[in-house]
């Protein structure tokens, strides 16, 4: 069942989501932040066939996530190394991180985040770089960017809050 | 075609992937903290037939990610509104929406996030909430945590540093 695009939205979040947004892309990214470079290495820690993951590989790397490059002549073997446009999803699978194991881990995080060097654990938040500021729920909006369609100018002529579902409409009359 | 789940993984990003890392969930996630509550809502906004929608946010109704309530009784009207834990999914989308901004709009950013009392732009950024220094690749890492089974203990004795892929493989002999 192949799903609809949405790479066409005029939006950062769905255009993401297009590119990235799906159950094996993450966890092979998972994998590659976790050191995974080769054909064998990926297979050995996920529940995939041979076939499935060939493409997958392929895809990401078609993509620009990943760059294939030989490291061996005989036997040839490559290896998919994270490119920078991979690496800057590092927030993403830290918020999804940092979620599941809030959310999804009754007994205790399985992993927890840590500084490498001083062991102490890590807390993921989301902040604004320039106040410095939590962006939490009814805190941030969305405006029309410089690429945005004279339609998509018109649409949000005023910003959008994002997180104040339902509050609206028990506010109004 | 069904894909494995990995809801079982023991790993907070393997179980957020699992709930939550397909397109569908994220988008209609992205509708709600845009403000939509209504099916009507919902169905103007995402090219999604009404079945495939209605079975989609009793889905995201089941695992904890709305609640239902009747807002209107004649004729009869449910409002689905985001929970607790899902917004605390925020940081996800956000960080989605960032880095689809800066990769995936090669003319500018469509939507741009700002401040909704300032209109000042904001710029998403993850930090450790300890320290207040921005999570790179290389300066996070994980270890087992409090849930961990003994095996994955011991598959954690050292931390593994997030996002050096390649570079293990090219200084190790």
């Amino acid at each position: 069942m192949k799903r609809a695009s949405f790479g066409h939205m005029e939006c950062g979040i769905a255009r993401a989501v297009d590119a990235v947004g799906d159950a094996w892309t993450l966890l092979l990214l998972r994998e590659a932040f976790l050191g995974a470079t080769t054909f064998a290495e990926f297979q050995s820690r996920l529940p995939v066939a041979p076939n499935t993951l060939s493409r997958r590989l392929v895809e990401l790397t078609r993509k620009g996530l990943f760059t294939r490059t030989a490291y061996q002549r005989r036997p040839a073997r490559e290896e998919y190394v994270l490119t920078e446009k991979a690496m800057e999803l590092l927030p993403v699978l830290l918020a999804l991180g940092a979620w599941g194991n809030r959310w999804l881990a009754p007994r205790g995080a399985f992993m927890t985040f840590v500084n490498p060097k001083t062991k102490r654990a890590i807390e993921p938040r989301i902040i604004d770089a320039r106040s410095k500021k939590a962006l939490r729920p009814g805190a941030v909006a969305l405006t029309a960017g410089p690429g945005a369609s004279r339609a998509l100018r018109r649409q949000l002529r005023e910003p959008v809050v994002l997180g104040t579902s339902g509050n609206s409409r028990r506010n109004s009359p």
